[in-house]
Parts: structure tokens; C-alpha cells; sequence
């Protein structure tokens, strides 16, 4: 890996230090939406006229980007260079939907082929599935497919499995619904088993190193309530898994879906670890159109030019937003229900991949890092934290999202419009309230604005438009990253909470009188 | 209203600017986390020995509270003064479950007696639909109920359900499943009816006003479902709203249960708004549990001496890690997959209450209010974004909740300890991977330590609990309001989005060129 440049380390960083907010409620005009408004693929707009930044800093930051070489540093990823360099790693979930810079072959193994052949296995087993050829034990069709995983085995696919839920059911596509069980904390498998048969529920056990210690603490539960409900559990169990893993090739599954080191848990999705899943649940051409909308972005993520490129536009505003207007979280504002679950996603994915405090040397990271990522959907959000959003002490920068039509049919009319034509006047109404504001002579019914949003729109969430949607994202925080000289592709911040779980379940309990003293308020010995 | 002091009006404002952080590494261990852990209601204890705020800092904010007379004002609230200035109003909601300083009595109205007659009259109904006795249009017993409502009318009732929906089935006293539709987008609402039956189902209509543009569309919608399947709506809509809405004493309705303007919607889960929905749902007994706990909350926040008040100190740390330390987000962090929608809650609670820029007296509020919160429940979030909150170059402040026990029984070991000790064995961990940290040779292995956390724990989120749970936050947030000398209980902040949303809905759409060329974009006109 070549020695790439921390952002604060370039020559012209001092300068953007000078660059200020720019005051939205003077720049911000039917024109500038106009000019400010460039493809993210599937279908997806990327509006950047409500953001705070003039044109000036705009071409300081493209500089920036050429300057960190940004496309270069994405060209490496996706020709397989070892780009997660602390565990020595290719980073290659680019190529589970696609080849943005040609066939990546390292070692005699074409990873695009590998990839894709795991994906035809998990599409006939999933045909099998959706049609009834493959029975339960006592011979009943399966009704519910349920993944069993944590962090990027849950949130991602959980996040997409929601957002076409209803788009899959009103297309008649919705073979079988879908659940999660994630935590440990037992109460959440015995509520998702509380709503289904044994007879007729498969389960996906989801672990890359197949040593998870949730996932088989889950499994485990499950398998004990299937066979007391006369179950094989072997029948009802399939993994994904690496193929090195205690789970592949075991014959207490029906069979195993492979992904390797180099798919990172919070970038998984679109491999095995979403596809066995939603291809079963949502039909095999959905998923192949979520990657198919991916691999779009991951090509319009290609282009050198700041402002034709949306990934690398969001990924530079961010920066802009947090170090030099110091501005230290970002709220996610999907006006679609169906996302209800994707600002959870988002946080995993930008949490986890730059919450970091040294660059890939080693060095102190000396500019803050990844915000925090919250959010919730519009119009809810409105009636909820927005208040603090419009009048507080502090900005937080916004992304919407927004689409044009409903992917569900009955929207009756109601006082001259539909609900898809009020959600929408809300979106509009809160970019211009949040950019513009408005003066009072009362202080309190004050808006200052200046708070700065962007927007990704389209037609329809479909599955084309969702795939480039979390491309979108990935794409933004892996460029993040590259500028912030991070490794985004690692998490060695979860490895001491680890460690420290087995000193308190060992035999004898911990040694460390501190781990004790929580571990007996918490009834944990 | 007295003209209370902000706290940075205070004398001994200056000296707090001089406190540091206290280096945890150092101070932390088992006779802190004995001296540091007071109870805080419904079984709960409150432990704040993993907070960074020494004796010194603890006392100055324990004169403080003192100096800004936080239980007075409370007292104040409690007794019926008008808290709420900006609307002029009462702050009832503590009445709604009990009389922490005795009765309140207005203009001839006892509103202790009003509440509870309320809750008896929704009591008698959700007796009469558990039995049976009540039945839609064909004559079928209800068997789903669905809150129809947005903000507090949906969050806190949402998340109070979810908190105990396993506990109740477990014990035989879930007779109803409960779901919520919120947003005004239809793929919300059509999401969920898509698994109901007409027959079936009863619907709650919440909204105080009776103006709210989201339920509005949203009960017209049902309506239509309803009247589609041949059911009479009237048969199987209720209401919750104020006595002068136009929702009241409406023919419409199977009945109508009411609330009043001192009961503002994020502070009204114990009043009406949550009541009826979940006594019908989980139990008359269930909810009166739930005040219960919230009352027992309420009596202690009463306690002058900090020390012995959770959540008045819960507030002052927090304004200490705000305002001093300069910290502005909270993530909240419940080890319990019951509360997977109580941080949602939360958000809205504190934000909406404590996100303003204009004290009391209308002027600019010159030190940070109220924070950015966020949260999902551990496990979950170790393995999502707790990375940041480990490593990252910000400190985040952490609010764990924990519980000794399970709601649900299945718990089988595995690889010898049950998940209930696997849950808790990692929360004890995180607690003190987060104060102490751990060094390492190599940099990205170094955890620097130092992230604050307090904990709430209880020995099972039973009803009892929980209340006390939602009260100790209410009143935390209520404390740093006053402390901030901001007004918590208004929310002029969603007015201008309101008003900008009718413009863009009006029959020729927005003569504002700006608001067009958004709307356009969005394919709202």
C-alpha cells in the first residue's frame, strides 16, 4: 500500500481552514438546485444545492480529492490491492455485484466468479425454497425464513429486507416473510419464535468465522426449540459462512453459502450474507436487481471529476461539515417507511469504519474523525427531534432521502391531496425551513437556519434504486476514510470488550475486582 | 414564573469551567461503584461511578441545583404553576400518575380525579374488548389493536408496548397484539394492514388536538380499508383526544377518552395516550403498574440533595459533560432487546424538549443545550457502532440500562452459561473497557479509555420498571431544562415546516420559487 496523505497533511489545508458557511438564505435558488443536482445511479439524484459550501471551497475540495487521489485509492480496492492493511486484507465487496475496474484474480481464484457462483448456489437453493421442493421435516413448505446473525449479518440485510417488504408483497414476489434474531439477550429469539411454527421456518445462520459468540449462542436456542418441538434441526438450518469455518461443510446444515475475509461485515449485503436471505424471502431477480443498482453507483463512483461524482461529493461535504465547520454528527432523514431500518445501517457502516484515532501509519488521526450517524423516518422525525434540528445551539447536518411515487397502491385522497403528495410537501417544506429559516419578533418562534441538507431522490424504491442508495453510502465512507487516512476496512475497537466477557463468564469469574463488583451488581457471576 | 437563572448566569459558573474530566483509569473501583449507586425507582438503582466528575465537581453541581432551585421548580410544575410559559400552561403529566405535592386543582377541576377517571372509563373499555364483550361490525371479537398517531402519540406508547410485549405473553396477559401506524407515508399504514384483518381489528385515533395532519390522513385511509371489507368504521375506531377537539363526543367513535393541554405529547405515555392502548393490549393491571413505578420516580426526584436524586444528578452530570467537557451527542444503551425502541423515545423526549436556542426570558441561551441522542440495545451495538464509541477521536457520554433477569424463560445453556449471563458478562465488559481502556504496542490496538457511562439497573423490565425507567428520563430532562433556564415543554421548532407545507399543498401550489423547484424535484405539485 503506497503512503497516501492524511487530508490535514496536504498544502492546501491551511486555506480551507478560511473557508466559511455559506449563508444558505442568501445563495440558495431555483437555479443552484438545478446545477447542484448529479446521478447516483438506480434511478437516484444526489442534491447537494442546500449544503453550506460556495463554490470556492467546492474547488478546493475537488483539488483535495485529486490530490489524496481518491479514485486512485477506490481503483486499488477494486483491482484487489491489500487495502485493509491491519489485517492484511483485499477489500472486495465491489465485486460481489460487479467488476467497476475488470476481473480481480489473485492466487489462481477469479473472485468475481467465486462470488457469483456462491450467489447461482444460493439462487437454486432459494427456487427450492420459494416453490415447496424443499419440505421442513414433517414435510410442510416453508412459510418464514429467519437470519441469524449480528451486526453487518443483521442490520444490512434486515435494512433492505424492510425496505422491499411491501414493494415484494404488492408485486406478489413476497414468498416467504422474513425475521431476525440478533442479540443475545434471549428475550429476542423467544420473541421472534413466539410468532412462528417449527414445522414450517428455516434459519440462516450468518457468521464470516462461524465463532460468533451471539450467533451461536442463537443457534443453540433454536435448535433446542426445534427438536423439542420434534424438529431435526439439521432440516430447518442453513449457514453462511467462510469456508474455513467450523460451519461450512457440516452436516448439521442443509447446506452452506461461502463469503471470505475480504467482505467486510458492515459491507456484506450485497454477498451471501444478504443474498441467501432476501433472494429466498423477496425472489432471486429482486436481489439481482439490488446488485445490479449497486454496481451502477460503484461506476459513477469511478469518475475523477468532484462534481460528477455523488459518492465523492458526499464524502468531501461531510469532511468540510466536520472538521472545518465542526460539526460532529449527521442525521439520516428517509422520508420512506420502508428505510425505517436503514439510518442503523448507515451507523454501523460510518461509525464503524471511520470512528478511528490513527491512520493507516500508526500516526494520531489530528482532525476529528466519523460523526455520529443517527436517524429516523420522515414525516416521524418532524414530530420528534426535528425541534432541536430547527432552533438548537447546534447544527447538524442532514440527508434526506425522498422518492417520488408509493411502492404500495391505496393512497385515497384526503382534504384534496394524497398522503404521497403531503409527505412530500413536508420534504420540501423542511429543506427550505432547515436552509432558509425565518425571522420572529418573538425569539422563540425564531429559525435561524443555515442548517445545511442534502438529498438523494428518486422515483420508486425499487430494488435498483436501494442497491445504489447503500453503494451511495458505502462509497462515501470508504472515500471518507481515504481522506482521512483511515482505515475504514477494520474494527479493532471491538476486540477489548471481548476480551474482557471471557474473564467475566471464566469458571472462576474475574480476577479484576472491578470487573467483579459490575459483574455482581449486573447478576452476571 | 419566578425569573429563574440560567446556570451559567450563576456565581460559581466560572470555578465549573476549571473542572477537568477525572481520569477514570485512576479513580474507578468496587468501593466507588458501592458509594455511587442510588436508587432510582420501580426496583431500579442509578450508578454513576463511571461518570469523570470528582468529589469537587459533584459537590459545586449539588450547590447548583441548590442555587437554581431545580426542586422547587419541580415542586412548582407539580403543584400546577404555569411551567409552560410560552403556551401559558400547566405541566400535568406527574398528575397523571400520582401527587408528588398533593392535588391540583383549577377552576373547580381536581386534575388527579380527571386523569383517573379517564384511565377508569378506558379501564372498563379494555376489559370489555379482552372479554370479548365488545365486537366489531360482524360481530367478531377484536383481536388487534392499532394506535393510529405521530410524536408522542406513536414513540412512547410504541416503545412501552414493545418493552412489554414478551413479559406480558409470558404470563397469559397479552390479549391483543398491538401495532402502530405513524407516518404519512402509505406504505406505513398499508405495511401494517397488510397483516390484519377488517374484522378484527379496533383502531385508536390519537391526537390532542384532533388537527394533526398525518393521523388525520391516516385514519381516512383506514377508513376506506375498513369500508371497503363491508365494516361500519364507527364500529371499530375509538379516540384519545381533548375534550374540545372535534374528535370528542363524536359519533364516529365507539367512545372517546380524554387528555388536556397540560399533558404535553412526549411527556403523555402515562397519561391516556399510552394508557388505553396498552391496558387494552397488555392489561389494566399492566398500566397501572406501570404509574406506579413512574409515580415511585416521581416521589424521589423530589429529594433536595443531589446525591440521593438520580435523576437530578443523571441531569447535572449531563450538563457537566455538555456544557464543560463539551460533549454533545448521548448514546443511550439499553442490554435488553425489550427496549429496542425506548432510545427512539428518548430522542424525541430529550431533543424536542431541551433543543432550543432561547431561554425563558427569550434570550440567547449562551452555553450548549440539550444534546444529540441516540441508541440501539447491546449486544447489537457492539457490534455496530460502538467501534466510534471505543476509539474515535470524540468522546461520547454512555447511558447503559441492564437488568438481572430475563422476561422470557427459555434461556438453555450453552457452552456452559446461559445468554441472560452471556448479556450481562458483556455489559459488565463494556462498562469497563470504556472507563479504564487498555494500551497496546500498536496504536490501532490502544484504547484510550476515559468514555463516561452511567447505569441503570433493575432486576427485571417488569411494568413496575419500566414506569420508573420513562420517569427517571422525563424528569432528568425536565431538571436540565430548568437548569438551562429553557422552556422543555413547548416546541416551536416544527411550526415554520407546518406552515411551509400548506404552501406548497395550496390549489396553485408555492408562489416561493425556491419551495417550487423543491417540490418539483420531489414530484409534489
Amino acid at each position: 500500500m503506497k503512503p497516501w496523505k492524511r487530508i490535514d497533511e496536504l498544502d492546501t489545508w491551511q486555506s480551507l481552514q478560511n473557508r466559511k458557511a455559506e449563508v444558505l438564505a442568501k445563495v440558495l435558488n431555483p437555479g443552484r438546485v438545478a446545477e447542484r443536482t448529479i446521478p447516483a445511479g438506480g434511478g437516484l439524484d444526489y442534491s447537494y444545492a442546500a449544503m453550506d459550501a460556495d463554490e470556492a471551497t467546492l474547488a478546493e475540495l475537488g483539488t483535495m480529492a485529486v490530490a489524496l487521489d481518491l479514485p486512485g485509492q477506490y481503483r486499488a480496492v477494486a483491482t484487489g490491492e491489500v487495502m485493509n492493511p491491519g489485517e492484511r486484507r483485499m477489500v472486495l465487496h465491489h465485486i460481489a455485484r460487479g467488476t467497476p475496474c475488470g476481473p480481480v484474480i489473485k492466487d489462481g481464484r477469479d473472485y468475481r466468479a467465486f462470488y457469483e457462483s456462491e450467489q447461482a448456489r444460493a439462487n437454486a437453493f432459494a427456487e427450492k425454497v420459494r416453490s415447496g421442493a424443499l419440505k421442513g421435516t414433517t414435510g410442510r413448505r416453508f412459510e418464514r425464513v429467519v437470519q441469524i446473525g449480528i451486526g453487518g449479518s443483521d442490520l444490512g440485510p434486515r435494512a433492505l429486507y424492510l425496505a422491499l417488504e411491501q414493494w415484494a408483497r404488492e408485486r406478489g414476489r413476497l414468498s416467504l416473510r422474513a425475521s431476525f434474531i440478533s442479540n443475545v439477550d434471549p428475550d429476542d429469539a423467544n420473541g421472534v419464535l413466539s410468532g412462528l411454527e417449527p414445522e414450517t421456518s428455516l434459519f440462516i445462520l450468518v457468521s464470516k468465522s462461524g465463532t460468533t459468540q451471539e450467533t451461536l449462542a442463537n443457534e443453540s436456542l433454536v435448535k433446542v426449540w426445534l427438536s423439542k418441538a420434534g424438529m431435526n434441526p439439521s432440516k430447518h438450518l442453513i449457514a453462511v459462512t467462510s469456508e474455513s469455518s467450523p460451519l461450512a461443510r457440516n452436516p448439521g446444515y442443509l447446506d452452506s453459502f461461502y463469503i471470505d475475509d475480504y467482505i467486510g461485515g458492515r459491507y456484506s449485503a450485497t454477498s451471501a450474507v444478504g443474498g441467501v436471505i432476501l433472494s429466498i424471502a423477496l425472489g432471486t431477480d429482486t436481489f439481482k436487481a439490488i446488485l445490479d443498482g449497486a454496481a451502477e453507483a460503484d461506476r459513477l463512483a469511478l469518475e475523477p471529476d468532484l462534481r460528477k461524482n455523488a459518492a465523492m461529493m458526499d464524502a468531501m461535504l461531510g469532511i468540510f461539515e466536520r472538521d472545518i465547520l465542526g460539526r460532529p454528527s449527521v442525521a439520516v432523514l428517509p422520508y420512506s417507511q420502508a428505510l425505517s431500518r436503514f439510518p442503523a445501517h448507515l451507523q454501523q457502516l460510518d461509525m464503524e469504519s471511520n470512528g478511528k484515532r490513527v491512520d493507516r501509519q500508526g500516526n494520531a488521526v489530528r482532525v476529528p474523525s466519523g460523526p455520529a450517524v443517527f436517524g429516523e423516518p420522515g414525516t416521524n422525525g418532524q414530530h420528534s427531534f426535528f425541534q432541536l434540528l430547527h432552533q438548537s445551539t447546534d447544527i447538524i447536518p442532514l440527508q434526506f432521502i425522498g422518492f417520488r411515487k408509493n411502492q404500495t397502491g391505496f393512497d385515497p385522497e384526503f382534504e384534496g391531496s394524497t398522503a404521497r403528495r403531503k409527505l412530500n410537501a413536508n420534504l420540501t417544506a423542511q429543506i427550505v425551513a432547515f436552509a432558509v429559516g425565518k425571522d420572529d419578533i418573538d425569539p422563540n418562534k425564531c429559525f435561524p437556519g443555515g442548517r445545511p441538507s442534502t438529498l438523494l431522490v428518486g422515483d420508486e424504491l425499487d430494488p435498483s434504486a436501494l442497491g445504489a442508495l447503500l453503494a451511495h453510502y458505502e462509497n462515501k465512507v470508504m472515500f471518507q476514510g481515504f481522506a482521512w487516512n483511515i482505515n475504514s476496512f477494520d474494527q479493532e475497537g471491538v476486540q477489548l470488550g471481548k476480551k474482557l466477557t471471557s474473564t467475566v463468564l471464566a469458571k472462576d469469574g474475574p480476577s479484576d475486582p472491578l470487573l467483579g463488583a459490575y459483574a455482581r451488581l449486573l447478576g452476571a457471576l
